[in-house]
Order: C-alpha cells, then structure tokens, then sequence
C-alpha cells in the first residue's frame, strides 16, 4: 500500500515525475543514426575540441541551466535532504521551459560542505549554460554563490536570494507608485536575516531606499549585537542608520513598509501602528506573517505569496527570464545592474495600470519573462560583460 | 564566421544541440501552479522525506538516467575534454529515450581523478535511478566503475565495456550456430586490452569459452610480461591457457574467432591464415582493423561497428534495455548474470533467422530493448537484486 492518496490530485499529478527530456533528432534509419550518433557526431567533437565557443551552437548548452540543491531550506520544510527536495527541483524546471524556454535538469546533491557543493558544480559545469542554486541553507548560501560566481564563466544565481530579491523590488516600485512616494523617502523594516532577506535589503538599498532596518529571530541588527555573522555584520554596515535596537515590532511603529520573509506572526497592533498608507508584503507561505484581511485594514498595498489572493509574488517572474537574457547576451555572470533591470522590466510590465491590487504581473503572465530576458540581455550587453 | 559548413547535413542537425526537456505538468492556470509547485508539492516532498522509497514514484527518478564521462576516451577520437564530448553524450541520452522510453541527462565532468570523479557521481546520485559511464579512458574506468558500483544503490554500468560486451556475446552466439560449433568450442583472439577487450574477454569466458588470449600493443598478455597492470594482470591469470608469448598476428593462426577492438590494421595473410569457417568481428570505427570485403574472403561471420554493413555491432542494442530492465525490477546493480541475460535476449532476437549476415538485430529494430529490458528484470527478480 503506498503511504499517500493516489487519488489525490497533486500526488496524481506527481506520479512518475513532472519531467522528460525529448530527442530533437530524429531516428528514422541508419542514415539518421549515424547523423545523431556515430560516425557523424566525432566531426562536431572534433570542432568543438579545436574552436571551444562552438559548444554554445552544437550542443543543448545554450539552453539548459542545472537546477542545484542540496536539500537543505526546502520551501518552508527545511533540510529534508537531496531526494525528498527532487519534486520542487523539477517543478523549477517546469517553470524554467514553461516560461523561459529554458531546459532545467534537477541536480539534487548528497553534499553539505561549501568545499564539496562548489567542487561538484564546477565539476559538472561544462555540460550547461547556466547554475541556478536553490533551496540551500543560509549563511552556506552565500559563499557557495560567491565562490561559484568566482570559479564559472557561465551565469550563476541563488533565485531564493535574487530571484525573491528582484520581484520584491518590481513590486515595490508599482507600490510606491501608488502611494504617491520616491523609493528614496521610504523607511522599510525587512523581517528575516536569511537568504531572501539579505538579497532584498541589498536591492532596496542599491535601488535607493534610503532607511532600512533589519530584524532577524532576536530582532533588529544593530552594531551591539554579540551575535553576527559576517553577512549579518555586512547588514549592520550598511543599514539602520539610527542604529536602532530594539524589537522589529518596535521598528514597525511609524514605517512605511513591513517585508516579511520570515515566518511567524505580526500582531495587528504592530501594524496598525505603521505610518499611513503603509505597504505590507508578507511573503510566508502558506500562511503570511501578516494577516492579508487584517493588513488591509490599515495598509495601501498589500502583497503575499499566495496564489490564490492578488499581488502574487513568485520567483517565476523573475528567474526564467534573467537566466534567458543573461545566456542570450553570452553572459558570463549576473550582475547587480542586470537584476536591477529584471526588476524594472517586470514592474513596467504593470506599468500605468499599477493600483493597490496590481503590483506586479500575474505568474501566469506570459509577456514577463521576455521582457526580463531582453531587459537583462540589453543590460549584459551595455556592461560588456559578453563572451 | 562560424568555424564550421552549417549546411553540411551533421553540423545543421547538431545546432542548437539534439536534446530538450519536457514537462508533463501542464500550467494553464493559478491551480495548476499550485499543484505543480507551491503550495502543493510541499506535500509531496514531505511523503518522500517520511518514505523514502516513494522518490521512485513521485518524481522522474524511475525513469532517468545520468550519462556521465570525462571526455578522456571518446569514440576513436581520445581525450577531448568533456564539453568536446556532450554531442555524444547527448546522442547517447537521444537513443536512450528512443530506445529504452528512458530520460538521460549528459553530465560532462571537468574532473579527472578516480576519487573526484567517483566523489562527484556519488554526491549527484539521489535525483537519477541509473548511473551509465561513458568515454572514460582505461585504466581509470574499471575503479571507477567498481567503487560506484559498491558506494550506490542505483544500477551502474560503464557502457563502453559492458554494452559492448553484451552485444558482441549475442553476436558470437549466433555466429557459432551459424559454424555449427559450440562456444566452448572456440579458440578466440582478442585485439585490445582496454575497457571493451576486457569485459568482452570476461563475459565470453562467463558464457564458456574455453580458450581466448588478449592482446595489447605489445603482443599477447602471457605472465612473463614485466608490464602488467592489475587488470592485464587479471587478464593473464584467466585467459590463454597455452601461456602463448607471441604476437597477436601469430595468436591468429588456427584462431577461430578474431574480436578487433583495438583500431590499427590487420593483414591478409595474418586472416588467411586463421582456421575454416572462422569468425571476423573487427569493431574499431569508422575504419575496421580487417577490411571486411577481404575478410569475407576467408570467414565465414564478418561483423564491424559499421552502420553500412550487415552485421552491426552497436551498443544501442544493450544499454537502454539493461537500464529499463534493471531499474523496473527495483535492482541496486547490473549483475553479470543480467549481462548475461541481456545478451541471450539480443541473440534471441536473430534466433532461427540467424545467418551469416545477420548474427544480430538492427540497431534499429524496436524489439530489441523490449526484450532486453523484460529479460534482464525477469533475472534481477530471480537473483533478488531487488528492492
């Protein structure tokens, strides 16, 4: 008997996978086989041995991205392990070729060391165009982006870091849009010091939001904590100007926007203490920091995670279309001024049509990942960071 | 300029590569969203996490398969490198998936030590149900090979040695009904000393051949040789009985069956001077070591790895039916005796059809992986390899 309801739709759904790969060559006869297989193929070897670029025209490289975790911060479940994170790695893949025309392969690894997770991605590198890391814990997350950045000439992003990153700050702007306020003149409180939290407060601050204060489980980073971790200390440089140091529901009283990627749960007196025509965007899933019903009666824009309530954010609009444009440009990484206009493409995607309850494209809004990937390739291509 | 004839009819199938990914998710709306990835694979990761045996249900592990090589040994062309090699490993994953109905992904390592590359495939174990190793140079493959074979509990084969091995097998085994002579029967030379001349050697000892001697570069494998690696070392404990010194040219006369699987050129005297009704397998590609116009003068079997001839010896074959086969039965390895069966089954194939120019099925004939695939689990099964 198996331990799950077969007639449950989504395990229905999850029966044999969510992934195949598909031959575009076809097999006919002996003709076609020694075309796709030998003796046909050792020429094509032979050009790429001798002339190395042409691996990017004779080979899948140049559109397909390895999906890499370790299994360590799957969703909201934590470390499940390599195997048990495989169906959201194929679910990224789903969404790589349904949005971005991008061939994903899941690559689930049984490795917990930075050493060893960096040393296996530069080893199987050769075969793909681009590594995009998921689901793997903070702080290894960062050195593990970090060194890989360093060691591979192809685009390498962590999406629970940038990609979050990117859509918080497509959305963010749509929401200052509708409040009537600069970027600039916005005090944010961001609730969670992991790997969203991190890359969003990196965004804001280097899209101009001028004051943002940083709470992790013990509350908001400040240069009096005993506690910090080099990234931590990094958050602490550069945020929180008045080196406030109290709880993040102390630092909510007054500002203008609450960011939650922490889980947990915000008592509606913290944010009805907020300033007026606040914005609230509680990305826990499934169930947000913030009440949405309740944050409405007190907030301008409201967003959360969820499918099922307006202004969605999801990663998707961001991820396939970054790593499409960065492939595309013959990117050799993923730099801040691309992510920079990932995030202005997907927000102007919304455009003039920006109200309360349309911050940022649906997920299912096929115009945004080309957007993206043309935004970023123009992006890669005014920076020269080309092959 | 491109550094290469795009209209010549191989360079024009090989752009943009011959693989893609498919998903079999379909995404038409916010529910399938949710279904496919977050909210509702949250569950699906938490069964396998709890149970871990439903990863073989719940995701396309039962159904893919990693191609994995180094580059150092690919066709006749040596070491290339492994980004040189992914057109042949993504032709290999397009006759798996034609072939066997199996997913195989190309995994082109930028590593070259035993214990990396062995460290490498073992840490991206958990998301593929089958290990196939490819174009790694000899000596390097047979450890590889045995300690991922002792560290996985996945099936692992290094096809140049065993798909090879298999298929030659199934070949000799209709070539001697075709002669009238029992296998036993037989005394065989075999020319080459690297990843296939050994495990042909093996199996055919396995399969009761009494009396086979192996060639190297240097001359027949005898135990007064000063040069022995452990595996050559092998090879004399178990082979050429008489303890022949000679060359293999000399090891030829009287020979009944010639098995080429070393490149260079044999000659015609060295041929016609081998015993009545002798057998001629000349496999190096695209030019055989024995011209098979001239062998057919003195052999009764002439067989080559050439798809322009009767009697192609081609792995395609074996692999995608051992692998469908040993993963539907549940089994943590190819065994010999599966081996064994999988070549039965290919002979079995030809069976009474069997004539001189047609010891084996064409690569292309469909009922090939089907019959091997049902063979080798039906001996899994019985040899309770199994889950």
């Amino acid at each position: 008997m198996t331990p799950y309801d077969e007639d449950d739709p989504v395990y229905a759904l999850h029966q044999g996978g969510k992934l195949e790969t598909l031959s575009t060559a076809p097999l006919r006869n002996r003709d076609d086989l020694s075309l796709a297989y030998t003796p046909g193929v050792a020429r094509v070897c032979t050009t790429i041995a001798e002339h190395p670029d042409t691996v990017w025209d004779l080979t899948w490289k140049s559109h397909v991205v390895a999906v890499v975790t370790d299994g360590s911060a799957v969703l909201g479940l934590g470390d499940i392990g390599p195997a048990a994170a495989l169906p959201v790695m194929e679910g990224k893949a789903v969404l790589f070729k349904e949005f971005g025309g991008i061939d994903a392969v899941p690559i689930c690894l049984d490795a917990r060391s930075v050493e060893d997770i960096v040393e296996t991605v530069v080893r199987l590198a050769p075969a793909f165009g681009g590594i995009n890391l998921e689901d793997i814990s903070a702080p290894r997350c960062f050195e593990i982006e970090a060194r890989l950045r360093e060691r591979l000439d192809i685009p390498v992003m962590h999406d629970d870091q940038h990609g979050t990153a990117i859509v918080v700050l497509a959305a963010l702007r749509n929401a200052a849009k509708v409040v009537g306020r600069p970027l600039s003149d916005l005090r944010v409180v961001v609730s969670g010091a992991g790997a969203a939290g991190v890359a969003c407060t990196k965004i804001l601050l280097e899209a101009g939001v001028g004051d943002i204060a940083v709470a992790d489980s013990k509350g908001i980073l400040h240069a009096g904590r005993a506690d910090l971790t080099p990234i931590k200390q990094w958050l602490v440089d550069n945020t929180n100007r008045a080196q406030f140091a109290g709880t993040m529901i102390d630092a909510l009283r007054g500002a203008d926007v609450y960011l939650g990627l922490s889980g947990g749960s915000v008592p509606e007196t913290a944010i009805a203490a907020m300033a007026p025509d606040c914005i609230v965007f509680s990305l826990a899933n499934p169930i947000p920091e913030v009440d949405p019903v309740m944050a409405a009666k007190y907030a301008a824009v409201v967003a959360t995670g969820r499918s099922d309530l307006p202004n969605q954010i999801n990663n998707v609009l961001a991820f396939p279309g970054v790593f499409r444009g960065a492939i595309d440009a013959g990117a050799h990484s993923i730099t801040e001024e691309m992510k920079l206009a990932a995030a202005t493409a997907i927000a102007d995607v919304v455009g003039d049509e920006a109200r309360a309850d349309y911050v940022v494209p649906s997920p299912l809004d096929r115009r945004v990942a080309t957007a993206v990937a043309e935004a970023v390739a123009a992006c890669a291509r005014q920076e020269g960071v080309t092959a």
